[in-house]
């Protein structure tokens, strides 16, 4: 097949790129290389050391001989650049990463809210506008997330994208529909993903448009087996307050001697899935396409949940850290339950890695690695909800160990 | 109060600045004037003579002795200015129209696609965030759709918003929830209404923004007691094929000796609402604001509906005009019941204008005044929904009175 990967040099995007070239598939990578501009802002960089994409691409020919394409190009503001490229190319299939994926960062400021949404919704929707003027029958799969799920604390099992229910009609029955499960989406970046979830049955059901929308748990290690074949094809990672997902972000605390940062109680429960097993799930999705009137194909992408405070004393456990419980500058339930469906993945055959098996590796070849490439004052979370919870967020990093909550 | 009135140049926001205005409020209009842009660019113009937004509120001033303020700004691409002006201003309340609200232009090529998603849901989000950064704890008022609505077909009465869902938990009990009312929209304008909903619910969550959603229903009508003032008062009143909503686009059609164009079955029953009736429900709904931390109001705001193939048998019966069923350029159930609750209205003292009282007066004073303004040529709905379907719309206008569907 020949497949686009939009945003295919991030952090989820070059593994899938990779893996996919592997497979013997034609990969096109498009990027505008934003997430590269934001660690500039932020004055951060990757946990590893990152060569520029051109560079990888090369040193994967140099490996395997397989041409990965690269395509400099905004979906967000070069919507005719966009169809032009799909016009020329008419990939069989396209993968949607990109999109501004933190939430910290989509809260950090009104500038941080305005760009967040302006990017991800016009990506989205040039990219759906694109498909369906150029007329060609790719199928997208995108990458959602498992944050667009509302009502998670009332501790019901969460369906792959879809909820029964019945309502009364006119003449007192009952009838049933499969609504897109209510959203109810925990900050400015997940509710990007609840606007994509309508953009996306829209153009499924006026255009006919193929579409697998992914709800990915957070995703933790770096290594993908190609990722390993040369050093300089080396996957990004993000420690830092704002790009940092939890695990990553305790994986790398534990390697330099940081506490643990718990947020709150640290009894929220998230679902998580290992890299590896995201590019194989991508895989599973494109090989599993919805026919041309079907609705949006929906799929858990997730192998386990945690709850937060369980997850840094298993690291700890592991590594001897402390635990620091701050204040938590989200806005969120104290805790909840999570109990989520994945039957579709595990019935086309993937086989999870747990975070038993892989963790310690993690924390071995990656975080104590290049644990001297961390710059410490960007460990702590300090983009806050609202106004009211920055003022109580710690933004000193190293007094973190003093300041917990009680 | 202190009422800003976001598109106060258009259809509805202008009658709702003289009625506030009338009211002794302190009323600011803010408009991009893009409506009248997009008139230029279709070649089509109100069938009232409408003077530029200057003079009107200059003939405001003089009729009334009243100031009617008028901010040329766009809400979609100048976050700054809007904060700026909302920080100088501090309104009380905020009523938002600003938005492309016309289906068929937001269906007529993937450029306007493209605008109408991009200018409606920057406008709606880059407001939701100049409220929540300059901390003004205005009540914002938005001017929504019933088309927002999915699931009509099915014959149940359509709730003011939210629909209470049983959700089965994991210890086996049922716990209920009120959920948005599952989306289902029929075009990228409709669709934009869909994502404004979401943003609502997460700045009424999140930050605890006050908020009022009007799901209104097609609006008819030309005159309010105020815009009847002086000439110069006069509101707009679109005819074309775009922008000229079923109701009014009878109207003239009737007028002009113009079979009545039925798209399809004509068996589409749609809410409707009196211009003067919608002007009182924005009035009411002011009154009646939630508080903060409450979810987002929602009201219907309608007062009765019909079937298309009805309302033209309707004017055909007062005016001997004929009818034309033509293929649909939109894609839609071909017919649908349609019942709505409205108590809320109701409850707070709205009393309907029935299209029996109002229509004869309209096709009168209106429509037959002002019909020598007409481009015949501009009153097919040519804006087709998909390309299939644009192959068998009819575009000749005259050809409308041979070429019926069988
Ligand atoms: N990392 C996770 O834990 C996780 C979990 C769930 C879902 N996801 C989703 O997976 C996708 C990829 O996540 P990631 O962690 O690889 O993020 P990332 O930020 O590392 O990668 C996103 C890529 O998209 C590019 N991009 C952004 N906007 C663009 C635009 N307008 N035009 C072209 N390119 C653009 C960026 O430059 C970047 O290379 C995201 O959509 C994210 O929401 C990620
Ligand atoms: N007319 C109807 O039958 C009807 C029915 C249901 C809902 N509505 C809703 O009511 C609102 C007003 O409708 P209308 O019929 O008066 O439409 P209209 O097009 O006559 O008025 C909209 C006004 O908003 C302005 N505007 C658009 N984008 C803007 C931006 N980015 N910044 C500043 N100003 C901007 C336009 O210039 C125009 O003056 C719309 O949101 C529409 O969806 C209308």
């Amino acid at each position: 097949m020949k497949i686009a990967v939009l945003g295919g040099d991030g952090f989820c995007g070059w593994p899938t790129a990779l893996h996919l070239s592997d497979q013997g598939h034609e990969v096109h990578i498009i990027d505008n290389l934003s997430r590269r501009w934001i660690d500039t802002e932020l004055g951060v960089q990757s946990l590893t050391p990152m060569d520029s994409i051109q560079e990888r691409c090369r040193i994967w020919k140099q490996e395997t001989g397989k041409t990965l394409a690269f395509h400099l190009l905004d979906l967000a503001t070069e919507y005719e650049r966009l169809r032009a490229w799909l016009a020329e190319h008419r990939p069989d299939a396209v993968v949607h990463f990109a999109e501004q994926r933190a939430a910290p960062y989509s809260m950090k400021s009104d500038r941080h809210k305005v760009y967040t949404v302006n990017n991800n919704v016009n990506a989205t929707h040039n990219l759906l506008t694109a498909l369906v003027e150029t007329g060609i029958d790719a199928h997208l799969v995108h990458l959602g997330t498992m944050g667009v799920y509302g009502y998670s604390t009332i501790g019901a099992a969460i369906p792959e994208g879809y909820l029964p229910v019945g309502i009364e009609t006119l003449d007192g029955s009952v009838k049933s529909q499969d609504i897109l499960y209510p959203t109810r989406p925990g900050s400015v970046y997940h509710m990007t993903k609840s606007l994509d979830q309508i953009l996306f049955q829209f153009y499924a059901q006026n255009d006919g448009l193929r579409i697998t929308d992914l709800h990915q748990g957070i995703v933790w290690g770096t290594h993908t087996a190609q990722t390993k074949r040369h050093e300089q094809l080396i996957n990004r990672f993000d420690y830092d307050g704002d790009y940092g997902t939890v695990l990553n972000r305790f994986l790398i605390q534990a390697a330099i001697g940081y506490p643990l940062t718990v947020h709150g109680t640290g009894g929220q429960t998230r679902a998580f899935i290992h890299l590896q097993d995201s590019v194989r799930c991508i895989e599973l999705a494109l090989s599993d396409a919805p026919a041309a009137g079907d609705k949006v194909k929906i799929f858990n992408q997730m192998t386990e949940t945690h709850r937060v405070r369980d997850l840094a004393e298993m690291i700890a456990g592991m590594t001897g850290a402390e635990i620091a419980y701050l204040p938590n500058p989200r806005k969120e339930a104290e805790a909840n339950d999570l109990i989520v469906r994945n039957d579709q993945f595990l019935g086309l055959g993937l086989n999870p890695i747990t975070l038993a098996e892989g963790l310690l590796e993690e924390v071995v070849e990656v975080a104590r690695k290049y644990a001297h490439r961390i710059d410490r004052k960007r460990v702590p979370a300090v983009s806050a909800w609202t106004k009211d919870l920055a003022s109580r967020v710690e933004t000193d990093p190293e007094g973190t160990r003093l300041k917990s909550v009680s």
